[in-house]
């Protein structure tokens, strides 16, 4: 039997073994994700951000509780482009999440990219899409809230959580981070501590600052402590009750169309991105090019604009 | 006058404000880079990367000292693309740097970017090309060694010094970053404290084992006190020779001219994501693909390849 007939068959096995395929971009894996889009069942996609340090991963495992309850099969994607330099802590927390019976309805994989950030977004997706494909239910994605990187990650999410710690500072923090543009669901977790009501007022007015559309989804403010699960059934709630507000108001959809769009662009630019490595490396003429800047008898920014005119052409708009 | 021309009189507000021109991508930033070029005097680029409280500030003004005494201009490009969540600790340490005498022979800029990591490396290198054409005779890129935008922002540097501290951990740590593999100095500071020796003996081990060519550099070990002035008329000595050899070798050349193909690569992509941008959006057709990926009857990555034969064609490779 083929990896990808035993993958249909749900040998979890198989799952991580094409999963590392596609994670690697091995030669042919863009036809394989392209046979396997067939069998996607729409798993809903949750995210689950925050800094360091606020339960996210506790606060997982009490969702998926939860989910299972529901019957529902429940996929976790840990996505941790940290520096080797902070260690990693971050993963051996996660180590709590096989406590799960290994019955495969809770699936878990990390993406530590350590280094090579690149398309770690595009990356994530493809996993969310194969996972899907297995047959889950849920796929929740869950990433520590810092960088540009990680927004994209969380971007390709139908539900957006956004977990804070009275510790954590100030919601100006999360502001500045882009957090509260991507939130469906604030959380305010470890919310028995110091500051746990200032946090959650300074959140209740930066969200009403951001003045959305008044049909809009209203972001509640959740308050929780997942390590004792108080406030989670709540949760459950607000967060089943955002995939049905996106889904009956069109916001579900529309979303999906933006991310199938990014998802063009991303496969469109990686493939010039192939072809542009190749062009620029050992053609005679490129490298009289690159000659004559460095003796600065001409530019690279001239330079870039003549190789552009001459290696691409728009060929769709011209001719409409 | 002009900004352009106050630039070209030695005017450091008016290279302020055209950095800010060039760092925010403003219409006809490329132009402008493009005829700045040609003033282009050769400064030398050292990097100075490494782990968060390795003292790299400190050093960088210890350098400056060694270079001023030279009588050589300096100007310093301190990246720190930090999460908002770690605070701005790191830029509060660079105050020290205005210890300087005003008197436009060291010049200091930050590029925080805070969330907006994309392009960061380009952007380094065009502010870093702006302070060459300007006179500077040095330029220092200050950045926290922690992930591939920082690895991508050194890469633009002549001379690159790793620094690392005993507590920071291991030489294993730093191999993992990738930084052992584009120290060309490295530098254990604070070389007073417990370990200082067994940090050494590991990176001496670690960089044996990178095995590079025999006629290649061999990058020096320097222990230096920053903060006490201690260990840095060798290690300026490590530093010019590496310069010197760089240049006698062809190293230095070979470096610049692959740093060109970068920069035209980085030129000829981000035309094309723009003008991507334009023709993903808005169109009927695009838009009749997306609704078919959407409703299962279509997939991303067979669109993608479509869209990418009639949207994009080879010029040069298929006529030469």
């Amino acid at each position: 039997m083929t990896v990808l007939e035993k993958f249909r068959q749900g040998d979890t096995r198989a799952l991580s073994r094409i999963i590392s395929f596609v994670e690697n971009r091995e030669e042919g894996y863009r036809k394989l994700l392209g046979r396997l889009y067939a069998d996607i069942g729409g798993a809903l996609r949750i995210g689950v951000t925050g800094p360091p340090g606020a339960g996210k991963s506790t606060l997982v495992s009490c969702l998926i509780r939860k989910f299972r309850e529901e019957g529902k099969r429940v996929a976790v994607v840990a996505v941790d482009p940290t520096s080797p330099f902070s260690g990693g802590a971050l993963l051996g927390d996660r180590v709590r999440l096989q406590d799960f019976p290994d019955d495969g309805n809770v699936f878990f994989r990390s993406m530590a990219t350590r280094g090579a950030s690149g398309g770690l977004a595009a990356s994530t997706d493809n996993v969310a899409l194969l996972l899907d494909a297995f047959g889950f239910d849920i796929v929740l994605i869950e990433t520590v809230g810092v960088g540009q990187v990680e927004l994209d990650v969380i971007d390709t999410c139908d539900t957006v959580l956004v977990v804070l710690v009275p510790e954590s500072g100030d919601a100006v923090q999360a502001m500045k981070a882009g957090l509260m543009e991507i939130a469906d669901v604030m959380v305010v977790n470890k919310s028995d501590r110091p500051g746990a009501d200032n946090l959650a007022d300074d959140l209740k007015y930066a969200l009403h600052l951001q003045k959305r559309d008044e049909n809009a989804w209203e972001v509640p403010i959740m308050r929780t402590q997942a390590a004792n699960n108080i406030g989670i059934d709540e949760l459950f709630e607000a967060v089943n009750g955002h995939s049905r507000f996106a889904k009956e108001n069109g916001y579900f959809d529309a979303h999906r169309k933006e991310q199938i769009r990014k998802k063009l662009f991303n496969i469109l630019r990686h493939r010039f991105q192939r072809e542009l490595i190749e062009t620029l490396s050992g053609r005679e003429e490129v490298e009289r090019l690159i000659a004559e800047i460095l003796s600065g008898r001409n530019n690279p920014y001239q330079v870039g604009e003549d190789l552009y005119d001459r290696f691409v052409r728009k060929n769709g708009t011209d001719r409409d």
